[in-house]
């Protein structure tokens, strides 16, 4: 019996409340305040096996639209079970002729896996502004590193599909197109910062909804 | 003219070499120490878009073996483009009946997505030892957070393949059947840390090769 | 009089409530729910010296158990001064033949320093598979480096005693036995996972309390 | 309008609550219990642009007293914008022959530029003790590395301005004379740590308003 | 004399080459191979106060150009002696009218301070594509958080300057028109990621001398 | 023979150098030019398990000398083994009256277990400038934030040995009295700076053989 209750003794010290938080996971409490590295945990009693698996982007995303193209995240912000875990993935499924604008994403570098049909992808170095363009296959695999400005369009004649993983539960997403045009970013200073025409501004600020 | 020159001088100012490799991307010069940041950085002048993309996981790994399984690593070893930007992914096959036995990576958690049949996967909380397992389905997604023991099973009929990310270049991968029974582990110490029997430890040794 | 007015608005500039929490320290409040990084910290203005000591390893563990030995932590748990500083302790104690059976810590490399006695220690490589194994002497220092699998036998004829630092306020133990056997993983799930015979499973499951 | 509508279901994926408040920014929640990673973030509705400008020290410190300087702190204590975000700055005004006391910052490495006037600069290293003085005049930057004792004079003829970046939200400043002769650490136990004379000792508690 | 003995064997102790260069400082040997944490270091004993002081933006930058601004970084390229040390700097400079482009920085946030006349100033989110503006004045301070696109405008009278500082030794810069228009990067593919008009591409790769 | 042989394979794509060396450990190359992160790794080849133990602190330091008391670290410069592990020790030794003059480690926390006798220990928060001080006992622990000045006295009749463990491989030491005293830092400067009278400082300087 001794031995027994050793056993548990150790178990106990080692499960304190904080060591079965902080260490192991810390599913996200999306109901509480966040802060910088993240959300609070929700009580390890409350955990189920449920908060570790995401279902949500199971199916392809609606390519019926303007990019014939969709992106669906798991974030933490869709998928609690990241959060403070340094990781996080989305689906991208493209038509054929579908594209993913131009964007970046702030916070973390992207590794790309193409899942079906192929992809022509690159990004733009920052310090050289050299451009790195490749046509990515089924199986294959391509590297976005931190912060720098890339694209996926699906040149081939079938739908595409590929999961890209990031290394923060919170990568974010900067479409550039979005940035400049889907907003109330006045056109006057859009066209002093971007060098673009005014009539290309007003066009696109058209298509995309943004007023100003 | 002016304005030209300036902008060019303003690139000669943002791509010095330390820019171009340290802000963007360091290929790894595998040929190079180590250090516990990574790889030295291949020249940036002889980087060309081939070194983001990895082509070494697109065709399924052999199953035909004990495990019916096999694991096929895109880590920083493989694929030098990852060095420095914090992940990395490998491919998982698994025949009917394949399992991925249970095993750590001990520098960071791992997100799973299946992209073929289904999968039986769970990890074991190391506070209170307690098990979350789940069936994770074709495009469903797991999380197995960092350090913790955890395995892959195909418990269906069909083949079955999951591509799993880390949140490192690096994850490292420590099976527990190969640390303990696949070197030259003393069996009597092996038997003292474990608990295991005699006859247990030999058997395994025999099959995995292990000595002493 | 103006240099003592100036030099407390330096103090006041200084001490803000961010100041004085974030920068020094983050004592712990265990009752607010912990996030990613650590908990939240105690008002500074409730801190006190008793705050940064903790007593309650100072006395041996008790030894008379199953493995002739015990560990006392004192994580952020049981000190909640260690709150957001990178480090913790734990005590080990072991009657001779004690064992602290083969564990990892997810979280953090661990660093043994003997003070009584001597132990057999030694970790598995997860990349080789390769074991290093070696006795440490009294005063002598052992480093395990973070998430592989490690032991530490008690080989002498008296007590021993050693303090092992981690660097984390929180590193975790995942005890193999207590995984594998202390909780209701299913024996088949088990013995698929590690290549275990049924019976050697059944018996430990019996030993250390596990169910199914 | 299809397209306008996927527009916004993308804005939507990527505008969670989780994504809106980590990925781009956290401003401070002062009145919220701050964490080892800063505080909790201001609800992101709530978010102007004024929280990302602050004016706090757009005018020189008043230099009338004992140093003939002023520290004016802009850290996350004072500018929650800053909050997770890793830098902060400070301006310091120094009238001729002011004097910033030796002090380091625990938390962060400070960049120092010069705007107005000259100063003389210098810092101590931890290793060597070597000490590294140089005149820094207007437009010149210097750096001190994290956590080393420093200081900045005015040896010049006319008032002197810097701004001093950090890397940390909240660097903390730990001014030697305030730690030793600003509160009640005993005369007696600072003549013990420090090798001073107790009528130096209790001549600077004196002046700084110390006590014991 | 045995005292004296006994500090400089401490000091020897905690002199030895690593604590001397890792510690404190590390400045950059930039003839040497890069590496994800930066460069390695200088030899210690080679290293004087001119290594930590840095007077190459203390001039103006030449405004004579196509957006009336300069930008002039400190990054670790031009001064070594921050390698390592988490933070950077950089001079602007703006003509009246002057412009920087917009522009992100992947690696750090980035921290405003104006110390000539003033500028107009905004950042866009990334999650809900809010655009935040503000005029900074004289001694007035701007955080623009990591990876966004933001930019600098001097929409006063006068000639304008700021010190830019991040939390990062290379903060990188990517520049919208360079990357977009100042390479080869293909009109076409141009065209298709962003959904500007091909007259328009055209036209602004003419001006930045682009090509493709 | 089949499994063998993928077990093998399956070993072999995993012990890639990259992978061997950077995931488990990275011994320290003393030889080699040192980064930011630590040094450059010794061949995984060529390491055993003598690289994982230090036997250097065993003994008591010499305290036969002015403080009465000595300091014996055990930090990657004397055990390289630690290198990018994040953590490191150092062995204390005090005669009755010793003490550890007031000091900082600029990059760790420190965390001080007593194993014989008893210390008076403290220090000084940076903020409030408040001075926390308790006497630990034999098994006690007490903990330092990290870059705040604190201090270790012996009080007691007898000798104490503690040992400090640090959140670094290499947290580095700046002994004030050293700092100040100990080296060509000229006496006017010190006195600007510190407010200390020329006697004080002279004196001190001609006990630490300091110059200027």
């Amino acid at each position: 019996m001794l031995h027994i209750l050793f056993l548990f003794s150790l178990l106990l010290l080692s499960s304190s409340p904080s060591t079965s938080n902080a260490l192991d996971f810390c599913v996200a409490d999306l109901s509480a305040a966040e802060g910088p590295a993240g959300f609070p945990c929700k009580a390890a009693a409350n955990v189920t096996a449920d908060d570790f698996v995401f279902t949500g982007i199971a199916k392809a995303g609606n390519t019926t639209n303007i990019i014939s193209a969709a992106v669906s995240p798991a974030f933490v912000g869709q998928f609690p079970g990241l959060n403070g875990l340094g990781i996080s993935i989305a689906r991208l499924d493209l038509a054929p002729g579908g594209v993913i604008p131009i964007h970046t994403h702030p916070a973390a570098s992207e590794l790309l896996v193409v899942t079906h049909g192929h992809l022509l992808a690159g990004f733009i170095s920052s310090s050289s502004n050299k451009v790195y363009i490749k046509k990515v296959n089924k199986g294959e695999i391509m590297i976005f590193p931190q912060g720098l400005l890339h694209f996926q369009i699906n040149a081939g004649k079938n739908a595409a599909t590929a999961f890209v993983s990031f290394g923060s539960p919170n990568p974010g997403l900067q479409i550039l197109d979005f940035a400049l045009f889907a907003n109330d970013f006045p056109s006057k200073l859009v066209e002093t910062v971007t060098f673009l025409d005014d009539a290309q501004v007003k066009k696109l600020k058209g298509v995309l909804g943004g007023t100003g």
